[in-house]
């Protein structure tokens, strides 16, 4: 008998007879004997409803009352499933976040949880009930209703998990588990078994759009082990845990992550001077555009090239700003481009494991594939290509570390 | 400046535009001074979209489930109305009902009010605001969210009105008032400056569906003066309260009330012995079916004749059971017919008046129509006639107590 705290997303609720298989789904756990505390999400596309409402009545609502009105989308989801649970003879009862309470601070829309009393849950779940809980929401201390902000289900679910002392945080989603990289790319990309908490938060802020990066933090904090699963196939799913893969061939490379997104601007024959970085860089962060690769060199004749990327949404507004700044540092000139690609290497093996990085810049030699910009991390090397080796290179580097074949046995 | 607590229902907030109309119409008596407590209802539609998913998922919800998801709907409205008032200028909050918190019994689906507290919506108001209040729901002693039925939210404003002690509880409606008559079937009603609850009380469960009895029973125990006025329409609408009207022409008659949705049914030749009328209505009771008018005559052969209406949905269901019980008791024969009316005169004024009643009898001779049952009460004559009288009879005793012509001057 284990305490799971599962999560289903709007996805996996998005219409009465969803919800009915995710009571199906729920009512199996419950039989085997399990404790469930359940998190749901509002049914696709609510949410959406409910902001197109508010910006019918005013292009700058109250974030106070947006967050009333948002907030009732994952309370309509939370009763129906109930009411799916009864009819299938499994007794449960709904919470609303302040139900609960999970209490927040006032950050009206992307609120941060502070604290959570498990003690009404607790004494439901010893009652012999399935709670179901409202995700994305909380109570802030004046009593007003909070949202946590998008994919504030996922937090809700791991900090409940973490309060209850849960024996696993099920995310339920629509992949089967977190793969060593995208299988639309590689055909034969693998499903991992498992995946430390930081290789997953690498694997995440690099595109691998599954879970929150928000949440996963919080799981490594509390050390909440997490599963993600598809919610209408059977499966073992992944499991994100503190703990390294126990197995003798553990692979040093658990994933390969990239990302299309991302534009590359440079700033040459800039007159190298304490401080150079932060007068180019400044100015583009206090735009409000965030900057992520960084790559400087100091030339033989004392100038400083510099070259970062940006989104590829703010390249246009990136490139503005440069030019300005190039005029007065009197830099030598700038150059960009949109078409670039970065491709990751992700793994907590590299710590054991020297080479890894030259590893990978042979392999992608190998193809004739130019690297452009490095940038390396404890566990993981980026790199900078051009976009339309992309495929190439991921494919290049799934095979090179072995991740075409399964190293462990599949559950 | 004045302290008034305001409900809209459902129509008056059906959309974003009337959403803002209601907002423009709070604005202007905000800038007048006054304070205000605005209660709104579900926007209309959305009680039934709601309860419609819910009967997709299973025919017999657990009613604690339908009234966390049912009472997602005042919550939109609040958080959508306040957005309104400040993109108007206007500072306001909204309050769930949990928020104020009005607390209620744990009947789900028809809670009663058992106490409120007003100290956090005084707050808002003395710090200037205007303070939305969910109406339709509260909190039982176990943190469950409830509602109050059908109709709640003007008891929910009546009560509000009751604990704040407001000057006024204003209900707009789609009507500007309370009127003489029908104004569909007698084209000259008048509309009422000032009515009592106990006249409003005859005028509402006869068929005059404005206020919800409930509300106005409610006032009336709390003393609260109720207005009802037209939400989209300018005009002083029409007064309830303890007091009556002011005038040296005091009217004896208030207004008629009629409905046509109640059958006739009768039992003829009964033996006439001890506790034959339980025999005969208690079965019906029974089933379920509420008897309204009740008539008893005992004729000089020691036998017994008993006629009663009921509503016309229950007719048939009614003569069914009536059918067993004269075979049982050894009755002569049983009679019934649907087409049937009752009309009604209501007035305080009759307590102080002699001969009311056949002063309207005499009116429905004039026009050759048979009466056919007679009910009374102290402040109310009915009477059953032919269906086909309906209108007729109406408007003879609209005429009959001098409600065509005005006996006040309109404000």
């Amino acid at each position: 008998m284990a305490l799971l705290v599962q999560k289903f997303g709007g996805s996996s609720v998005a219409n009465v007879e969803r919800i009915a298989q995710v009571a199906a789904k729920i009512q199996r756990f419950h039989r085997a004997g399990d404790q469930l505390v359940v998190v749901v999400s509002a049914m696709s596309g609510e949410t959406n409803r409910l902001l197109d409402l508010a910006k019918q009545i005013s292009s700058t609502p109250s974030p106070r009352e947006l967050d009333v009105m948002v907030s009732t989308g994952e309370q309509v989801t939370i009763a129906l499933l109930v009411m799916a649970l009864e009819k299938a003879g499994v007794p449960a009862v709904s919470f609303t976040g302040w139900q609960v309470p999970i209490r927040t601070d006032s950050a009206h829309g992307k609120a941060r949880v502070l604290d959570i009393d498990g003690a009404h849950v607790r004494q439901q779940l010893d009652a012999g009930k399935v709670v179901v809980v409202a995700g994305f929401q909380g109570i802030d201390p004046d009593n007003s209703i909070t949202t946590l902000g998008r994919g504030g289900s996922d937090t809700t679910a791991v900090a409940l998990a973490a309060v209850l002392k849960a024996d696993e945080c099920q995310i339920y989603t629509d992949v089967d588990g977190v793969y060593t990289t995208d299988p639309r790319v590689v055909a034969n990309a693998r499903r991992l078994d498992r995946i430390t908490f930081e290789e997953m938060l690498e694997m995440a802020s690099l595109g691998s759009k599954i879970l929150q990066i928000r949440s996963v933090e919080f799981a490594g904090k509390y050390n909440v082990p997490l599963r993600v699963l598809h919610s209408f196939q059977d499966g073992p799913g992944t499991l994100i845990s503190l703990e390294q893969e126990n197995s003798m061939e553990q692979p040093i490379i658990s994933g390969i992550a990239f990302t299309r997104d991302e534009s590359k601007l440079t700033i040459r024959g800039v007159p190298d001077t304490p401080g150079v970085a932060f007068k180019i860089l400044g100015p583009i962060s206090a735009a409000n555009i965030e900057v992520d690769v960084i790559v400087q060199n100091v030339a033989e004749d004392n100038t400083t090239d510099l070259t970062f990327t940006v989104a590829r949404l703010d390249y246009e507004k990136a490139m503005d700003i440069l030019r300005k700044t190039a005029e007065q540092i009197g830099a030598r000139d700038i150059a960009g481009t949109t078409s670039i690609a970065k491709v990751s290497i992700v793994g907590v093996g590299m710590r054991s494991h020297a080479g890894v990085a030259s590893r990978m810049f042979e392999a992608l030699a190998k193809e004739n594939i130019n690297i452009q910009m490095i940038s390396t991390s404890e566990i993981k090397v980026s790199v900078v290509i051009d976009e339309k080796y992309t495929e190439l290179a991921v494919r290049a580097l799934h095979s090179e570390f072995g991740l075409d074949v399964p190293t462990v046995a599949h559950a």
